[in-house]
């Protein structure tokens, strides 16, 4: 956003009871950023070099990644300096950037490291939304083709209804959609029962085994929504071949997530390790790994309605890549 | 202590529920520990190499300083491992392994880095005390005279009454003074009603701004508990110097700390930097700093009574460490 940093500075200033700890800084963002632990330590001696204190104000203006990021940092100094995000993208403003978790990925697995620790504030402003780049524009429209589909039929059809506007990135529908995934997605954080995830169920990660994974495996080539998209569309045949949906359901939400603009297959989902297996499957592992206790995927029996499994069967995975595949490339 | 790790393993073995995730391990301990971030990214790649998740335990036997490392790596990977305590100096079980703090130190400041987390369960086992050296034995002991000087007047006359026997660390009265030191502690943080210290008062660190910077002034020559010893003398004297607490009052908490077998001066007290200032001095800003807002310290108003004040007079802290090097060496 042009001039932004000399327009915090004015807005600071324009205010008596607020003061700036030191100038407006830039750092890096996007997935990368989250990947190199030398960020947080930076951001860490940073924050105690300008004196920052439990009673200031870490204030990041960006993108999940980076308020992933910042907010790890600010968590764990002084055992924790207040954190406010504003975020600018989709995904950012109506998924991660409303939750509770923060953190880096680490020894080759997404967000290994981090805390869960609730921003003192989240302030979404559509203006970041208006100068957005396309892709993340769109990026972020998964998050709530997901939700709707474990959550929220109408707010499926509503999507379906919206697409044509919605890939042409429309504000108007835009800003709905940010927003009633905002709603749905606090909701089941404040009233689900299990913010800090101690339980063994991930209700918000449908598709996201295999998104994660996919992140990693495309070497961050994916953004999160992107994968997500792919996850989605995997997980809803899924849903079909293992007899919980019904068949066609998941032409229908192919159907949408390419009407968004998603692509829903890369490279990345058919490589195998040397011995021939497919690597995307090691993703299913770490998922369960991440909480522990007992593996908990959410599938779909209907549009609008997830079910809790806690097997996924390897060859049923498989026959749904081929179909994907065929499917995303018709 | 002789044989732990075999007794552990075969205490785990003989349990059908529980198993080891891996070898019992041997770690790096003593303050030093917590001066090196490296040990916390070790520590968390093998919780991540030996495949713990969020209903894994990470279960620490150890002193102060290991548990805060341990507890510290624990929390933050996959965003919080359960982690159990198990404290093995009096400095631990009466005080700071009772808590719910973990942290290392960074940028010459101690615990700069940590959250605030809970832990799964504590166990204190006086077996532990037993077969400590006697410097860990005596070291702890400070923090009971602590909380006892800000709470609890009848608990400083048992330990008035006991010193002797204290002394010499006969078992029975150091059972009860751990024991008795833990509740007053934890009931501090249970009920005292700020316990992740969102505000500026820190009511349990009597004495401790000044111990947390001679600690790193000695380069870790003193340990946390005779630090405070110190930091406990000098307050006290302050306390009578800035009118607070009847004068004689001071001379009775510093023969308690050295019938106790503390020394109550340390070069590092008046080590000065290169305009002449004494480098203590320091100790009140980051004091101040770690929670931010007001400067908030406890002082005595009588013994059993603290005080909060909000300014400290250099000169009088001058005059109070004059005292104490006298009175020290008396």
């Amino acid at each position: 956003m042009p001039d932004l940093k000399r327009r915090i500075s004015a807005y600071v200033g324009a205010w008596p009871n607020l003061a700036l700890a030191g100038p407006v800084e830039t750092i890096v963002g996007g997935e990368a950023a989250k990947n190199d632990a030398a960020h947080v330590t930076q951001l860490q001696k940073r924050f105690v070099a300008l004196g920052l204190d439990r009673h200031s104000y870490v204030v990041c203006v960006g993108g999940g990644a980076v308020l992933d990021l910042v907010g790890y940092a600010a968590a764990t100094t002084h055992r924790g300096i207040r954190h406010i995000r504003i975020p600018t993208t989709v995904l950012a403003q109506n998924d991660s950037g409303v939750g509770v978790k923060n953190g880096i990925n680490a020894f080759g697995m997404k967000n290994m490291l981090g805390t869960f620790v609730p921003p003192h504030a989240v302030i979404n402003d559509s203006v970041f939304i208006d100068v957005l780049p396309g892709r993340d524009k769109r990026a972020g429209m998964s998050e709530a083709v997901k939700v709707a589909l474990i959550r929220d039929k109408a707010f499926f059809e509503w999507i379906e209804e919206k697409a044509e506007a919605l890939a042409i990135f429309a504000s108007e529908p835009l800003e709905k959609l940010i927003r009633h995934c905002a709603v749905l997605h606090m909701r089941q954080i404040a009233h689900g029962g299990d913010p800090f995830e101690r339980g063994s169920v991930r209700p918000l990660d449908f598709g996201h085994w295999a998104a994660h994974k996919l992140e990693v495996l495309s070497n961050y080539e994916l953004r999160h929504g992107e994968a997500v998209a792919i996850g989605i569309a995997l997980d809803t045949r899924y849903s079909v071949l293992s007899g919980l949906l019904p068949a066609g359901e998941e032409l229908r939400v192919c159907r949408l997530l390419k009407r968004l603009g998603f692509g829903l297959w890369h490279d990345a989902c058919d490589l195998r390790d040397g011995s021939g297996a497919l690597m995307l499957l090691k993703g299913l592992e770490e998922f369960r790994e991440h909480l522990g206790g007992e593996l908990t995927i959410t599938l779909l029996k209907e549009l609008g309605t997830g079910i809790e499994v806690h097997t996924m069967d390897a060859g049923l995975i498989g026959e749904a890549l081929d179909w994907l595949r065929s499917e995303a490339l018709a």
